[in-house]
């Protein structure tokens, strides 16, 4: 089977709880050409079990991501199934035995995919969605010299206790099936699949969405239960648990501050990040409130608060579910990428 | 054993859906003296999955609830575990076979208590919390002129979408579980339990109250997987799992309007409660958020919107968790029965 992406290998990659990934491989894709002056370079992580095909929505002719001038590179993160993940690594560090991936082991990884590949010294913009966002900010605060532009956007510099508490639902409903066998399944836990998608439904959307219908006036499904099933089920159910389990510990222990350089001081962590950012939260995101991006904004000295107005709670941001937001989104990138 | 409260006898109850409950038994207590002139009644509903001791934190010498003052009622719901329930029904209704119950068959049943047993014609003030509201919301529309004062608080006249669907990953999560049996366990399916009240620990507080990490700092729990194993999990693994899924059920299809006297015309059913009205709804509440209220109290003639300023979520109304919101509760409830 032919692959759209290529692999950059890692060799052994020892992270930063301690476990070494060995023949670690990074799956990417790029878009658009490398200037002469490699001076319009745009890097785009990846999402909560998203692959590079789910960035591709925000990338285009005329749009502030626009191939035919800049290069862009989405680095798959870690866990995500085509990067090393529980699902595709060899024993002994197969299935639930994967390790503890932070962002700073997947921001490192991807720094050294654009130096060591590419030749790459600067870039122009960071961008990211949700997870994505989170790693926008690891770059930010861990190569502060390295790009002009910051754009995270429905994410957050750090878990916060409330978005950990909400994916710990997540997680016990995905464990609660005994089909999951502590991660040694041999078939597919979809009962816990199912649930884990029905808890993630109420947090993906906000209550205004629902309220208004959209999921059937707008998204086109024919009932709530229809949206529940065809959407949600239908999002999940494909998807590896321990590579799902992998990157939701991804999630929860996310914090750029959370390394040598900062020792857990968040504030400090925010201060060093140089980049000229948009931080833009959606309006209504239940688990990246915008009042976590206005402390964030307050703390980084060169940050503007930019939230997008839309009820389409997460879903403002991604993945480009609705053309409105994504408009919005693309106008505050070409904004950024203009100044 | 002896017990603290009285249970009245409804017979043979037919429900709206079809079903009939043989020897149906409504538990209640009561808290004051009945009146002579039988004008001093305030009944008092329970909550999801609460019982009557879990209402007496707003009643008390010097609250608006004094027993000094007030003959209170407090008519534990069907299938909470004292009235007629999954867990102390006789075959063959028993278990999971015990029979999808509304709110207005409660509230059907409870109005038989106070007009059969106690021959009282007015009440003074219908009051309640979280699904304890949407019964007293039903109360003021089945009974317009029976009651003065209605004071729904950190509750819905209907179940939201939104609502309806965070009520779903809670579902899925106590079902994923193997030894939940379609309900036929043998033994307690804990691990489903306990997923369940992982699902609720996001919902039942708001995010601001785990950024200021309340759980910690007021509420006394060592961490935060402290508090989601010994307030989240200890809450709901004493709970018989039928009986959680009988009251989620008459939650998500909690509608004044759906009866005969409203044919699902909820604007005509909020229109006829005649009663003067506070409609009070946690201000961080994550799943019956004031958008809702609003709408409520502007479609009812004689109701007024009062919100909890509060961060404590759900839990702004009860039950009796913080004080400061208690004393809030009870201020507004003090305002109304002067009135």
């Amino acid at each position: 089977m032919s692959v759209d992406y290529q692999i950059h290998d890692l060799g052994n990659l020892t992270l930063q709880r301690g476990a070494t990934i060995r023949d670690c491989k990074l799956a990417y894709k790029t878009y658009g050409q490398l200037s002469a002056a490699k001076d319009n370079v745009i890097v785009y992580p990846t999402w909560y079990s998203g692959q590079h095909y789910d960035n591709e929505w925000l990338i285009g002719p005329g749009r502030a991501l626009d191939p035919a001038k800049y290069f862009i590179i989405i680095p798959n993160m870690l866990g995500n199934g085509l990067s090393s993940s529980p699902s595709n690594t060899p024993e002994p560090y197969n299935g639930p035995r994967f390790p503890q991936v932070t962002a700073y082991d997947n921001v490192r990884a991807q720094h050294r995919l654009v130096t060591e590949k590419f030749g790459i010294k600067h870039i122009r913009l960071v961008v990211g969605w949700s997870m994505g966002a989170l790693q926008t900010f690891h770059w930010g605060a861990l190569y502060p010299d390295m790009m002009d532009l910051l754009a995270p956007f429905c994410g957050s510099a750090k878990c916060s206790r409330h978005n950990y508490v909400f994916l710990e639902g997540v997680k016990a409903a995905l464990t609660a099936d005994a089909a999951w066998k502590e991660g040694w399944y041999t078939d597919k836990p979809a009962r816990g699949l199912r649930a884990a998608a029905r808890v993630y439904a109420g947090w993906g959307f906000s209550q205004a969405f629902y309220r208004e219908q959209l999921d059937i006036k707008t998204l086109g499904y024919s009932s709530l239960e229809d949206f529940l099933v065809a959407f949600w089920e239908g999002f999940f159910l494909p998807k590896d648990p321990n590579n799902l389990l992998t990157m939701l510990w991804t999630w929860q222990h996310g914090d750029i501050s959370d390394n040598e350089i900062y020792n857990g001081d968040f504030k400090a962590a925010l201060r060093a990040i140089k980049a000229k950012a948009y931080v833009m939260p959606g309006q209504t995101d239940l688990y990246f409130p915008p009042e976590d991006s206005k402390f964030e904004v307050e703390n980084m000295p060169n940050a503007k608060f930019v939230a997008v107005p839309s009820i389409w709670g997460h879903f403002a941001g991604g993945p480009g579910t609705n053309p409105v937001d994504v408009d919005f989104i693309d106008s505050k990138l070409k904004e950024l990428l203009a100044s």
